[in-house]
């Protein structure tokens, strides 16, 4: 079958994506990154239902290890990675077995997290099959778990040998879901993609009907711009911020209601409203260039307000908060330009808060 | 001050190593290696009543925050690194905290894979207060912790920025914990500086006795020889593995008596032992070489037999089960010359079956 192709080379080796329908139960290209008799796969009740015994299919003749993880952020800890090393160290798999994640996000980020940390690195595939984990979670090695006082505190840097994105599994995605991920796809365009971001102007409608030709195009696309940023600072020292475009907002949003009640994407897409309109205010990007980005924003269905139970005050905090601050000071992502993005160590407290209360909900 | 100093290229930077007396308290050293404001030391009981203060004061005017670990190999477990991660992130830490390890292999890996993992790596220093340590485990980037089923089954790669050895805190350390550190300067000479070698048969007693000079010496070549070889292979895909020589055979002993019996030098000083006959069985050293190796092993006072409640097939059991084992093939670190090691994949089992027997204890 042929499928599009990205090819990230890192400090650790290279990693391949690759983007199609069905690839998921494609033997063929599994068999090119295994190179031990063990494979480990990690996923959750949910997604087993769907696409596990496809992906055993395409691993067969391998000896098929399946751990089940609790579905939802909330098992995102530490716990539950010792989960998946408990079931390593008691088979148990050796050095050169493949860890395989099966599913969004969460799944992803703590079996690569494991594979990262058990026998001090082994092997790992992503197989995303939430469009969030397809265009941003997989790619960059980024793995972690949570801790009670913070998002991905406890992590690693380790990048997988393949990220193989079967298209297919969006068509069950749950629609909030879909909405969540495409927050990425757009963050991508607008902060280093001008031309992708006339391009889903253009083919919005056929990207919400979930179109798989445009979907196929828009994930490449997306992909493309993380791999440029992550390719250039494979440790976040400084450009790879800028992927937290929306982020530092959207953080304190979910660090306020909890994690879970508004999805990542839904939070980051308000979050890249209020960087966007940070933005203007600060004089670096037009009014024109503003309302571009905001009526795509609103277009795609993303909050204008903040929910109602926050206030600027908890808002401030949370963002103080929020890893990103350096010695003291808050980071933002901020736009100097459609499809270009900086980093700002120097926020105007003052204008932070005055924008916050524009969005508060009243 | 002066100190001897030795420098490490690695992937994720540089590793300073200062070698002298009195390096644990001398603050301009420290504040080279030390960006933030913050630091957290994690140490022990034992170690803390001994050099804490020094430390301390050594690092005044950071906000200095310490963690207490029980003392013993049989807490370094994933458990004890979540107390590490839940100070760093209840106080909380920033991304540019440095965190350093007072005392020996077991607060130096467990540390070191908490400054791997909090915030996905933050800056570490190791201040090792054993031999062992000082001249092993501090150097390379090795951090782990144990899992029920074996020995740093969970892990990480992370170099330390400096690796501080101060000698003077060697006076206070037990013979027995002297000793197995000696094991690791011995193996550096063994496997990788025949000149070294000779160095320690004259200059033994006088190590025996730790006189300073001497002492000093013998830690910056054998640090200098395990330098050479992490350089050359930072994620032991290959010749790192000789640092192994001895251990297959010291981690079965170690298996079988249960950790803690023995000390691990003390294990990997009779499987040298055990490795240095096995090459001579197998013609790869001489008669001499194997009696001046095996010889000044004895002098050194490691056992030259098995504990007695272990038999052979123990022994071979639990070096099958050695992680070392690749694809089914037990992997052997052994000697072609004094000076000189390979890596075996290939060992009969007939022959090191009838070597263990001579090592029997009836």
């Amino acid at each position: 079958m042929i499928y599009k192709k990205i090819q990230i080379e890192h400090i650790q080796g290279i990693c391949q994506i690759y983007i199609g329908a069905g690839c998921l139960s494609d033997k063929a290209l599994f068999s090119d990154f295994i190179a031990g008799d063990q494979v480990c796969i990690v996923t959750n009740a949910c997604v087993a239902d769907l696409y596990l015994d496809q992906l055993k299919e395409a691993l067969s003749g391998k000896q098929i290890d399946v751990v089940m993880l609790p579905d939802g952020e909330s098992y995102k800890t530490l716990d539950t990675f010792s989960q998946i090393i408990d079931k390593l160290c008691e088979r148990p798999h050796h050095r050169d077995t493949t860890i395989i994640a099966l599913g969004g996000g969460v799944v992803g980020d703590i079996t690569g997290f494991a594979a990262a940390c058990y026998h001090r690195g082994v092997a790992f595939i992503q197989v995303p099959t939430t469009l969030l984990a397809q265009v941003d979670s997989s790619i960059g090695g980024k793995t972690a778990v949570n801790h009670a006082t913070g998002k991905n505190l406890i992590g690693a840097f380790h990048q997988p040998k393949a990220v193989v994105i079967d298209i297919d599994t969006l068509q069950t995605l749950p629609d909030r879901d879909y909405l969540s991920g495409l927050a990425e796809v757009v963050k991508a365009a607008i902060i280093k993609d001008a031309e992708f971001f006339d391009w889903m102007e253009t083919h919005l409608d056929a990207l919400l009907k979930r179109d798989k030709a445009i979907l196929s195009e828009a994930i490449v696309r997306a992909c493309g711009v993380k791999q440029a940023v992550v390719t250039s600072d494979e440790k976040e020292s400084g450009l790879r911020a800028i992927l937290n475009f929306g982020h530092t907002f959207g953080h304190a949003i979910e660090h306020n209601l909890g994690y879970g009640d508004w999805l990542h994407g839904e939070a980051v897409g308000l979050g890249m409203h209020m960087a966007t309109t940070l933005s203007k205010i600060l004089g670096d990007i037009s009014p024109e260039q503003h309302k571009r980005i905001n009526t795509l924003l609103e277009r795609m269905g993303y909050a204008t307000k903040l929910p109602a139970s926050i206030q600027r005050d908890q808002m401030l905090q949370a963002m103080w908060g929020d890893k990103k601050v350096c010695k003291g000071q808050m980071r933002l992502i901020l736009l100097d330009d459609l499809g270009s993005a900086y980093i700002s160590d120097q926020t105007d407290l003052t204008i932070l808060s005055e924008l916050i209360d524009t969005y508060i909900d009243e």
